[in-house]
């Protein structure tokens, strides 16, 4: 394991792994990017994490993973500008409220709107998922263009992954933001980021993302995410 | 809304509410406990949390809930001793994603005993729940006895409440820790706080547990995590 001190390891097509890139980007943090294959769990890779799940940080030979976790861990331990989360820790327990909303309340209907093979499973999920955004969407400071005003920080990192693959759902679902104005701060909300550094960096060219997602709109993905949805389990 | 300024919306038999109960009797906090029935929603209630659980703390007239994100809360905003998350930032990052793995692998399993009423999914979930706790015992710090060795805290009482109740899971659903070894520091754990004063000032009547889990164990629950359980989607 020559090379930096602090590594990613990370898969071009992970929105989880994703957010961790984002945000150390967004740190300036001098990192290199190892690219894996998280469904391929190599020794060297399970040794550094036993879940063998991307993201995965290795900082000073310590491993932290879980994307949130993670992007908690990074925040703190480069200190400096810019702050990811709020520094007051009412603030913060909001942020931490919202990101667990996102997890649990939208990210699950994301991966059932794709891989439920009926379409009123699919139209279901797709009312649950947008339900879901608009609760968050009208918990956005209105002054804007972030959730939390004009600080970036983790609670956009946490929906980023998914928002940019909005158009996976269209090209698969038939899937659009509802124009009844109730998705319009939303929408600011987008094209604030969308042109970001630490954002457009990490974005995959769109016909290889749809591509590799075509396993999920399938159902025949391995993940173990696809295994908890059709279980019906938490994800991982 | 007259009384102290910190109040926390609370129901006796709620192991999510005990958690954060736990957590300000540990920091000596000065509040009051507001027991509430939160399956009857009162406007009152609702203005204070728009999702309708227990627990929410209400701090100079801003609430906070969910019971992880307090615990972080009242860990930072009253910053004495004794501290309950580790001060490196590392360590954090081991005691978010220990709290997250007893989120997303044991706590669901506990609900799943109870709720399923075929015996051979209730081994399947036994089966689960123990590989849980074998998984995290053997995480915890070898000097012991708590999970990081000396230092109570919030990993520990992020799953005292479940552990308190593995006697509800063993009235309804014959269940035991195996004696093969692998739970002996899990055993050492318990044993720990069994009489810490923050724990036991939590504990309701063994009876009145054991009359109130019923409606899980015949899965008539009408809660939001009962009805998750039983669409198989995330916990609330
Ligand atoms: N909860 C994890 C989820 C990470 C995750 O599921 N990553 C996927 C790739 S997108 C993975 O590594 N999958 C490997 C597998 O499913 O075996 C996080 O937030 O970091
Ligand atoms: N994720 C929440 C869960 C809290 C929860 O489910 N509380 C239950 C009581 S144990 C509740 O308030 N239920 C009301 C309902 O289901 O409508 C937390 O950790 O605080």
């Amino acid at each position: 394991m020559a090379g930096k001190a602090t590594k990613l390891f990370s898969a071009w097509f992970c929105p989880f792994a994703q957010r961790s890139w984002i945000a150390l980007l967004e740190k300036g943090v001098d990192f290199e990017l190892v690219e894996i294959d998280p469904y391929n769990k190599t020794p060297e890779f399970l040794a550094v994490n036993p879940r063998g799940l991307v993201p995965t940080l290795v900082n000073n030979k310590k491993s932290v993973y879980e994307s949130l976790v993670l992007n908690e861990y990074i925040d703190e331990v480069w200190p400096q500008q810019p702050k990811l989360m709020p520094s007051d820790p009412y603030d913060r327990a909001q942020a931490r409220i919202w990101i667990d909303f996102i997890s649990k309340k939208i990210i699950p209907q994301f991966y059932l709107i794709l891989q439920s093979q009926e379409k009123d499973q699919q139209e279901d999920a797709k009312g649950r998922f947008l339900d879901g955004l608009r609760t968050l969407t009208s918990a956005m400071s209105s002054e804007g263009p972030y959730f939390f005003g004009k600080d970036f920080g983790l609670v956009d990192i946490a929906l980023i992954p998914f928002a940019l693959r909005f158009d996976i759902i269209a090209h698969y679902r038939d899937f659009s933001l509802p124009s009844d104005g109730s998705f319009d701060r939303l929408k600011v909300w987008k094209d604030a980021w969308k042109s970001r550094p630490s954002v457009t960096a990490t974005v995959a060219p769109q016909d290889k993302m749809v591509a590799i997602y075509k396993r999920y709109a399938d159902n025949s993905a391995k993940s173990e995410v696809a295994e908890a949805i059709r279980k019906g389990t938490a994800l991982p």
